[in-house]
C-alpha cells in the first residue's frame, strides 16, 4: 500500500488543498530568501498524515469545516518547525530525500526559519479563536520540546527502559498525533470523556506509527528511507528493536555504540545482527497491539467514508515500508 | 536616576514577585540540567520593564489583575526566549554582564532552551484564554522572527536608511512593547480605538528606549554597559547614531565596516570619531522626541501613582547611562 493511494489523499482533496493555501497565504509576509526552502520543505511529498488527522476528528465529530481546515494548518506548520530545529540538532543531513534545511544554510539561518515557523504556528491557530485548542497547541509545543531534551541531556551512561522509550516517542510523535484527533471534538465542543478518547486514539496511532517508524530505519534500505539505514543508531539512540534486542541478546557492542557512540565496523555489524534477529518482529508485533487497540476506539464511531480512511491510515501506519 | 530606584519598582513590587513566582511555577516541568541556566537569565537584575509595562497598562485600564500577571509573565518569557536565540545568532557572549547561555552551551542545547521557553510563554499566555491577546501575542513573535531575518538576510551593500532603521527596532524592541501597551486595555475589555492608542504608547516608549540603548551602545563604557563598547558596528550593524554621522560625513569607513566588515584599527577609529561627532546628541534628540509624544498620551489618564511610574519609565528610558 503506497501513501499517496491511501483513501484520505482523495476523500480530503479539497480539505489538503485548502490547508495548503492557507499555510503559503499565511506565510506570504516570509521574504523570499527565507521561504523558498521553507516551500520545499512544506512541497516535498509529505504524506500530510497530521493535517489529514485533524480534519477527519473533525468530520468525525462534524466540527466546523473551516476552523478544522485552520487547525490542520496549524499543525503541520508545527510540525515542520520541530522538524526543522530537529535536523538542526540532529544534524540530519536529508529528510524526505531532500537535503535539509541545515545541510544548506548556516545554523544561524536554521534557527529562525523554525523560530518564524512556529510563530506561523501560533499565528493560525489563534485564528480559531478557541482558547481549550489554543492551550492544547501550547502543551503540546512543551512535551515535543522537553523530550528533545531528554533525549539530549538524559543520557546517564545505560541503555534507556522501555519505558522511556515510550515516553520519548510520545514527545516526539504521539502527543501531535494526540492533539490532531483531539482537535475534531475540541472544535465541536464534546464533552471531557470524548475529547480524552479522541486523544487516547492519537495516542495509539502515534505510537503504531513511530515504532514502525524506527523498525524501519533499521531494517529498511537507503533508497526506500530517503536516510542512510541504522540513522539513529549511529547517532547512539535506542529505540525499540535495539531494545527488544539487547533484552535476549547481552552484547557488549550494545554499550559501546549507544553509550561511548561507537562507530564503524561495530555499528555496521551490530546493525545487520539486530536485523538479522528477531528483536523487529517483536517491536512490530507491539505496533501492531497499539493499531488493534486504534481500531477498536475508530469502530466505535458510525460507518461513514471519513472512519473507513482513519482506519486505512492505523493499517498503513504497520503496513508501509517507507 | 538608576534603573532599579524607580517608583514601578515598589509600586509594583508584589505584583512583579507575583509575575516571578508565576514563571518559576510554569517552568517546573524543565528538568534541572537545562534550568539552571535559565534561571539565572530570568534572575540575573533584568529590569523587568516589559512586565511593568503590561502590569502598569493593566492598572491604568483596571484590567483583572490575575490575568495580568499572567500576561506580564508571558511577555517576560517570550522576551527571554528571543534573547536566548538572539545571542546565539549574533553569537553573543556576554548579556547584563553574564555570559549567554551560548557562550557556555552547545548551540544545540541553547537553540532547544530558547524554544522550551518559547512553549513556556505560549502555554502561560493561553492560560488569560483571551483570543484577541493570543492572536496579538503571535503576531509580534512573527514580527520579532522576521525583523531578525531580514537584519540576517537584508544586507545589500548599502548603508541601510533611516526608515528601514526604524523598522528593524520596531520589531526587535518596539513590537513587543506595543504589546505590552496594549495588554490592559485588551484585557479590559476596551474599544479599538483606546486599544490602538495605548498601542501606539508602546511603540514611542520602546523606540525612544532602543535608539538609547544604539546610543550608549557607542557612547558608554565597557564597564557600564556590560558589553563591549560600538558592538553593534563591530558585527556591521548601523544604528540611528551612525546615520546620522554617515548624512553629514561621506566617510569611506562606514562602508569598509558595515558592507566589508572591516574591523581592528578602522573599526576603533570609526567608533572615536563617531563618539565626538554630534551625531549622537542628534539620535538622542529624535529619542527624546519620541519621548515627548509618549508623555503627551500618558498625561490623557488621570494622576495615579500607576501614571506617575510611567512617566518615570519614559524618562528613564532616555536619561539611563546603561
Amino acid at each position: 500500500m503506497k501513501g499517496n493511494a491511501l483513501i484520505y489523499r482523495t476523500l480530503l482533496h479539497e480539505d489538503l488543498k485548502d490547508v495548503r493555501t492557507r499555510i503559503l497565504d499565511e506565510c506570504r509576509r516570509i521574504p523570499e530568501t527565507i521561504r523558498r526552502p521553507v516551500d520545499l520543505l512544506i512541497e516535498s511529498g509529505g504524506k500530510r498524515l497530521r493535517p489529514a488527522l485533524v480534519l477527519l476528528s473533525s468530520h468525525l465529530y462534524h466540527a466546523d469545516r473551516s476552523q478544522a481546515v485552520t487547525a490542520a494548518a496549524a499543525v503541520e506548520l508545527l510540525h515542520t518547525a520541530t522538524l526543522i530545529h530537529d535536523d538542526l540538532i540532529d544534524q540530519a543531513a536529508i529528510r524526505r530525500g531532500v537535503d535539509t534545511l541545515n545541510a544548506t544554510w548556516s545554523p544561524m539561518a536554521t534557527v529562525l526559519a523554525g523560530d518564524v515557523i512556529f510563530s506561523q504556528a501560533a499565528k493560525v491557530m489563534a485564528r480559531d479563536e478557541n482558547t481549550v485548542l489554543m492551550q492544547r497547541f501550547a502543551e503540546t509545543l512543551e512535551t515535543i520540546c522537553l523530550g528533545e531534551i531528554g533525549q539530549m541531556f538524559g543520557r546517564n551512561g545505560n541503555l534507556p527502559s522501555i519505558d522511556s522509550y515510550y515516553r520519548r516517542i510520545y514527545a516526539k510523535t504521539a502527543s501531535l498525533f494526540s492533539l490532531c484527533m483531539e482537535t475534531g471534538p475540541i472544535l465541536a465542543g464534546c464533552p471531557a470523556h470524548t475529547i480524552a478518547r479522541s486523544r487516547r486514539l492519537g495516542r495509539l496511532i502515534g505510537e503504531a506509527f513511530q515504532i514502525t517508524d524506527d523498525v524501519l530505519d533499521l531494517t529498511g534500505s537507503m533508497s526506500e528511507m530517503g536516510k542512510p539505514v541504522g540513522s539513529d543508531l549511529s547517532q547512539g539512540l535506542a529505540t525499540l528493536p535495539v531494545l527488544m534486542y539487547a533484552r535476549e541478546h547481552p552484547d557488549p557492542r550494545l554499550h559501546a555504540v549507544i553509550v561511548q557512540r561507537a562507530n564503524g565496523a561495530i555499528l555496521h555489524d551490530l546493525i545487520d545482527d539486530i536485523r538479522q534477529s528477531e528483536a523487529p518482529q517483536q517491536a512490530l508485533a507491539l505496533a501492531e497491539s497499539h493499531a488493534g487497540e486504534a481500531l477498536v476506539l475508530i469502530r466505535e464511531h458510525p460507518e461513514t467514508p471519513y472512519r473507513r480512511a482513519l482506519e486505512e491510515i492505523v493499517q498503513f501506519a504497520i503496513e508501509r515500508r517507507h
